[in-house]
């Protein structure tokens, strides 16, 4: 069975390379979903590519995975540190999750120190640029294989 | 005339009875609402049932009861612990609330030891599943027929 | 089996109905004990119905309900926030407990935020008046049935 | 070139004048609409007013306003004090904020004293009931003049 | 009427004297009788002065004093800080409250800084000696005589 | 009658203009009364202008408005986080307070996060610059017109 | 040798008995300082009276204590919470001290519940109105004369 | 003389090895006295031993042992982190003691971390079962004999 | 010229794949550096690898680096929660730090929730398993390719 | 086969007996050596004696006891408050810890009221001097025997 | 051009030598002045020696050395822990600050271990007893020399 | 006889003048020895001088000055505010200790605010530089001169 692996992304990652490219860097979210298609081929995972900036969005999509996804890799963006609903959206689905940030949250303010995600991911990757996404997506492929 | 009471379900709770069964049971929503409505007929009031995995959704639906609702029950789930907007939503209103919890809240995670709810609540019940529903409308209906 | 279950009232609600009644309502604990006893009537379990100012002695009560109770139905009043001793007790004996309060603990003072009983407990009630015991019973009753 | 400032207005700020007149006045959104953009003319400065009750809304009614806007005037509401979001919204364009409350948060419940948004302000007023829309337009207009 | 004024001394306080005397100084809980029963003539009140080890019976005898009693002296010794059951007891009579101590507790552990009476008390006298009691019951006279 | 309004600056302001000009702006305080003055004939009201260094002159200022001013505009500089005595003076007397500064003290040290006045203002606001005392005394003679 | 306790006033108190009588009664400085003329003469006890708004007088007088006084009465009102140099003021001279509060400082805000003087007294005593200044006279005239 | 220790066991003890024994072990509090009276043979103390599930009891209990008695064994149970009014009886008297606990506390809840008792004690002993006992004895026995 | 990036493990690594494998896994030391060869040979990178149980050792290894060096890959294990030496050392050399940690450090003690070095770190991944080392080395080539 | 029990002592406990003899006595290390042998032959087992002031030393003794070890005796000194390493060496290993200090650790600083050993021990012993290693071992010998 | 140095001294130093000797040493502020007017002569710059017990004077003679002074010596006293009025002024003007202390704040009350100055100072020195305020002098002519 | 201080360095110190010299200056460790020898020679006391990056051999060196040095002047950088186990070693001996850093540490990291050291040293210097050596070698060598 062809496996998937879905990459979700929240709130003002659309804005990804226009939006403060001296903290986030210049790549697009389009760049993003090129990095996770190309991995996802590599792998040999089915990648669906999402994003939202509507909460209720994404906890349906989450809720949508259920049964027929291997992996998530979720980069939470804003509400990594406030969304209870979206960790509760991941642990109501069977499906593993793995946590990504662009940056490295640890170099910024102290209320984004904290994740609602962290302790009910099988990991966590920040700083790591655009590879945080490529590196998940393999590990993932990794696990869901064996 | 006759009194309305309306049951709110916040986000993920239409997985109700799929999710973590061991911790929140089998029952499914549909079986909550029926509870509620059958509580409802033996206490004379009428139900409405309500569920959303959308913030501004749950907002205007409790917009929405001001001066024709007897009381909210309302199972804001990961919202009571991070919704300040839904409180905002309550105390707009001048209808009392009922705070639900199927689970025992206080066996879990420290942060749903807090609910931004209970304060501004007549009554809270946890842990009793699916009575706690129907205790709730059963309260409510007393409280409103005196 | 007749199933059993104890109704157990910590300090100072030997003086419910005339105490600050604009805090906890003209209900006396004759009124409660009336109450319980006809919700048990009707849910065809024994009714035995307890207060106390000695925190001893109400260790002792509870112990002495193992091996032969269905469930205890606590309300501890100020020893909720304090008794570590009633809580060891609780859990030393294997008996389903079911938190109430008359009042919502919420709307009180900070201190009464806490309870240790509440993470032993099947559940917790608050702010639903007199009415608490009634729907502790009927979900013990129901739990027990099972 | 015609400048532009954009008064935003959160969740449950529709039932103003309505909603709690002894904490928030009688005052409607209607009537601070009107307080805006009188304030607009005779600043000569355009005003587009906007409320919503939806944070994805918000989000990108903010995210809409780059390039084109000369100051944001947000009145968060109960946002202000749980979203990482519309502050990562706010930051994410090249916009000056100013953060307006009609109501002296100081002075009600605790939660209220923190702010996600006054660190990312260039200003904020509270408790100069709709004045305090008046005045933020007004300073807004005086820095982007210059 | 003749008035009254309960003086009621809280566990341990029956060594006083022999207890730490470089702590508590040498007088005896027999001495601050004395003390009292001479205030009481000169101010013209009745003096009924207790001590127990036990909370159980410090409730009990709050509770009595509803109805008969102009003011309690209370030195509820350690329970000062532990005591939410004493708290309410008192709370629940309609009879004002002294707190004294003996001992000045702000130059004690830090766990003595908090009192669970002071905020429910008419004044609060320590580090007076045995004067304390004196004073409190002068005080309490001069209140129920106005 | 003529009203009065009391603008009053605490510590340190006198070396505004010249002191950190890149937090504090280039306007000195003659440039503030300059501005409060002009406003103060707009809005029709007389300013009295006030500056001091010594906490005591403060509170004796403040002491001195009782009964015969409309509303106090009060900079209080750093006193804003150390003085209770500065807001008892304000509490003493029975006129209305606007809490000024001219930065945004939100993105500045956590210790000026706090201010012992807000809570007992009508209203604050902060890094509106210069504007800031206009606006306060523009709002304090729309209140005290009605 | 004649003994002389000198009682020392804090910010705001020459306001007393006009300033929210409500909190602090109607009592005024001049009626303590009789009351406390009164009781020096009955102790025989040479009496100083002194306020100040002035934390830098208030460190003075106490300094041209040391040497030739018997007791220090002081209520420093707003100072005792947050006077570090009255406190060393205090301890630099070798007087005993008596901390006074005409209201129960316990009832009040949060940050009136520490003070700075309390641990460097020998006792002090609040919420007894302006007997606190009596009874702390007599103490002191008591402890002065063994 | 005869040397005596006095082995002290706080509330629910009498429960013991009937209570959680996956917790507490198997062994009951008859086989502890046993075990130090044994112990107390070899060491050639007197043993006194006692269990209480009311404080009022145990504080007396304590009281009494004044003058007699060459050392405490206290296993204060839950008081251990509640009870002020024992650590005060056991200061009260001029008689050492020994802390034991049977399980280790430091694995169990966080409010189980603290006690009253440790910084009052000679030393503390815990999780080594009922053994703990008899080197408390032990321990003590070397102690008085010197 | 030839890149070089150093992988340091820290204390008890040596133990890995013996230790605890349901936290850790059943990978040993040796693979985790075959692994790190095998990925230092695909990117063109000279891999050094280390361990120590020596904090000192580890400061001089680090040290050791400065300019020949061109990134760090660094597991410090439990050292990474309480070394201020080590996040010295790494910040004393100018060269690109990663940190590694096989397992999810937040699904653990809370103690393991804080790091030393996360903030002077590009990037942290975590609960990766053995690959985190790899993710790392190849992020650390593409950087130093640039 | 022969039991091993292996004791070992953290930095600074080579200068027991001479360090401030009235914190920790007088005996040495020699003596506690030699006390621990007497036992470990009544107790008939093997023991091992050790020090350092290296905490890789210390490490390293611990994880040799893999597989060969009935039981770990383990005096941390300052370690026990700092080492997360130590305590992971211990978890590494699978031999049973017995946690000892020689002073009552809660008489003395705060920082020593935390120990990063004491949850993953099986029993903890501290002010009971150099008997604290014999009850260990003891225990330990009882433990391993069954 | 002549080099000048303003030594400032805050509350209750004026005491010095007399007040509390065991603490803060026989030596007086003339003998400290003597010292500074010494080590100035030294070091080739001239001595500016000042003392006030009013934080208003403290402000305003800080202020007065914009322009004219090379550095500050500063010995706040109490000030050092509650007055951000005198940091603030500190920080207004632009001349570098030394913060001296005779006694080891960190030996004492712990509301001394924070200061308000010490990250607005070049360094910080206590516990050296006047030598303190030499060494200050001795490193602000140096830095002032180059 | 010969006076000895001895000058002791912690782990990264060996960097010095290298590492970050924007924070720590341009002088080496060599500078700082040259200094210490010159200020030794200058007030007739030997001068040791010593720097490691192992704990254990800090340690080791700390308890060998006991009985031959007179003073101490450490500067433990990063273990300041981490070991237990040098502050466990400075107080071990009898030896009277300076603390010494180059920097100001209360600009830099918060964790840098709290030292282990300070309050069992005689006084504490920070941001002094170098020169913060040489006075504490003076200090020391008037101290143990009288």
């Amino acid at each position: 069975m062809q496996r998937k692996i879905v990459v979700l992304n929240g709130c003002n990652l659309n804005l990804l390379g226009t939006r403060e490219p001296e903290t986030y860097g210049r790549d697009t979210l389009a760049d993003i979903e090129a990095l996770c298609r190309k991995t996802g081929e590599e792998c040999e995972v089915e990648i669906e590519f999402f994003q939202t900036n509507f909460e209720g969005e994404m906890i349906e999509k989450i809720q949508s995975c259920r049964g027929n996804t291997s992996a998530l890799v979720l980069n939470a963006a804003a509400w990594t540190h406030t969304s209870v609903a979206i960790r509760d959206a991941v642990t109501a689905i069977d499906v593993p999750l793995f946590e990504v940030h662009i940056t490295n949250v640890h170099k910024r303010d102290a209320f984004r120190h904290h994740s609602f995600l962290s302790d009910v991911s099988v990991g966590v990757i920040c700083g790591f640029g655009i590879q945080g996404y490529e590196y998940a997506i393999r590990k993932a492929a990794l696990l869901t294989k064996s």
